[in-house]
């Protein structure tokens, strides 16, 4: 497709914070948002021109939707498979495309895809039954950590398996679902690549940042990573390769584990903005949804430059309760999200500190 | 009131780009926002939560709108004093205060409450008929400038007068409608400043900037202005007098002539975000848009220090489909506006130029 002129309208599978900051990015080029979601008054439809709120599998709702928009993109990575394909059936243009998402979607088939492409990933193993368990336990090791292979995010749906006494109880929390056990990394830091590529190929990059984790939810990123350029210039190079690999178009996000010798083990991929590229909301030219909405747009990407450092920390649940305080800290850019009830661990916020470039 | 909490409604009366750029800043700060104005399928509504189509004088609509805000704000200083009046008879909050709006619609108020607080202006009189013209004239000389009293804005309902020749012209131009002749400056110069000031009275303002306009329509906007901090520090010292004197809340601009000698007179003021701050956008950590909602939400006025220097252009016109080769650029910072048609004269958009500190 040519590139989108501006006028028309960007089709989001999805109605959350990501949602609510991809569609000001479009607004903010011009573009009218559309929003496909399963949420009633969601963060993403009250910044959007219209609204469909429809289950996944309503096939009517989404041709309706398909019709209306120039591009389909989605702001989370579990959108099923036939979602994806009502929508290409209803004529519409899907970035990044459909393939993309069956490989996120599934733990093994995404280290298989790293594994094809030479990228380290963790030894793995899937697990399906308690024998199959031990089996994997026994080829991997202890300790381990013990997933669901679909529909993990945030922590959930995972178990730790530190000796064989745990390992019925960390079966037991799979419910049943395929698994798959993954040798577990002694990391020195978690740091993670967003990149993009545009329709015509282009890729660029933001710089390599790093993460702390809480409780499986990410707590904490601080751009750039403390590490040297040279290891920032090979996860940009892996990421380039995943993302050629799956003709991707639209911003990647790769989480890595960094090793104590420097290499670099592909924990996972997000096909999407991602949560360690919010800081680029105040810390470079174009952030991370705009330009987003740039290569689903078929525009030329933007600039992805660090105009200074950042340190991007999400409030959860009670944490954003604490508003005020942020408001009137001239050192602390406030995002909120205008999530209605501030569960536990719940993504209601965050709040980014600049910094002159180190 | 006590600060609004996130989650609360801001209200906005008006569609236009300013609205629209108003709504995104108040949707990142975690508010919803409801519009109100006479305009279907307008820019803003596009990103609100709720939008209201009303006339200015639907009582029951505005009381409608009133209802469901925790403020009421505007994009446009031409808001009737009936509504401002309306809403506030029906329990609204409105800032800033109506009492502002009087001052600014009228353009011999605006320059008498300019030297009631010792700011000079052009030299200026009153105009109801011709033979008033003649008199006024006389008093001032020429060339000056005849202009509409209310309602003038993008250098319409002007008439420039450079002979007597030409006075019959200017007169007729006027429809009929009071005027004020007023001397003209030979300036230097055009410059503006937009500050802000908080419901608890603290102030802010942005560097001082200089203005090139072409046939009365702000063309580029340059922070900051070349001019010395001094004359910097005296417009911030203007505008804090001004926005104290009417008890003001939320982002103010004054534009003022800075002549050969370096004295500074008020040409007018906006009380509202301003086309010459637009600038803040890609080059300051709070910019006029949110500095705006943080005002009017009785929130802390966030930092105006400007991180870059930028060059804004408008685009008028024709000059948006030129998207494509903005879009391409990597030292523009393309915002456009969501405008169906390009109508001559018509802001489409703005493009931002980034430059490190001067």
């Amino acid at each position: 497709m040519n590139a989108l002129a501006p006028g028309a309208v960007i089709g989001i599978l999805g109605g959350g914070q990501l949602g609510r900051m991809l569609a000001t990015a479009a607004a903010r080029l011009g573009f009218d948002v559309h929003i496909f979601t399963d949420e009633t008054d969601s963060p993403a439809a009250r910044v959007a021109a219209r609204t469909i709120v429809a289950d996944y599998d309503d096939a009517a709702a989404l041709a309706a939707f398909a019709r209306g928009v120039g591009v389909v993109t989605s702001e989370f990575e579990n959108v099923p498979a036939a979602t994806a394909e009502a929508l290409i059936g209803a004529g519409a243009i899907v970035r990044p495309n459909p393939r993309v998402l069956a490989a996120a979607q599934d733990r093994i088939d995404e280290k298989t895809l790293f594994q094809s492409l030479g990228i380290d990933t963790a030894p793995f193993a899937p697990v399906e039954t308690r024998a199959g368990l031990d089996r994997a336990l026994d080829a991997i090791g202890m300790p381990a950590i013990l997933k669901t292979r679909r529909l993990g995010y945030d922590g959930k749906g995972q178990a730790r398996i530190m000796t064989p006494a745990e390992a019925d109880g960390g079966f037991a929390a799979m419910a049943g679902q395929p698994a798959i056990l993954e040798g577990f990394c002694a990391f020195e830091r978690e740091v993670s690549m967003v990149a993009a590529r545009g329709a015509d190929g282009a890729f660029a990059c933001y710089d390599l940042v790093e993460n702390v984790h809480e409780g499986g939810i990410l707590r904490r990123t601080t751009a750039p990573a403390r590490c040297a350029g040279e290891i920032g210039a090979r996860a940009a190079d892996i990421a380039r390769r995943v993302a050629d690999a799956l003709d991707y178009v639209g911003v990647i996000a790769i989480e890595f584990f960094l090793m104590a010798d420097g290499s670099l083990i592909a924990n996972e991929m997000a096909p999407r903005v991602h949560n360690s590229g919010h800081w680029t909301l105040d810390a470079c030219a174009c952030d991370q949804f705009e330009q987003h909405i740039r290569a689903v747009a078929g525009w030329a990407l933007g600039p992805t430059d660090r105009l200074c450092d950042a340190e991007m920390t999400n409030l959860i649940g009670d944490d954003a309760l604490a508003w005020e305080r942020y408001a009137a800290d001239p050192s602390a850019r406030l995002h909120l999200y205008g999530k209605r009830e501030a569960r536990p661990g719940r993504k209601m916020g965050h709040v980014t500190r600049l910094f002159p470039r180190g």
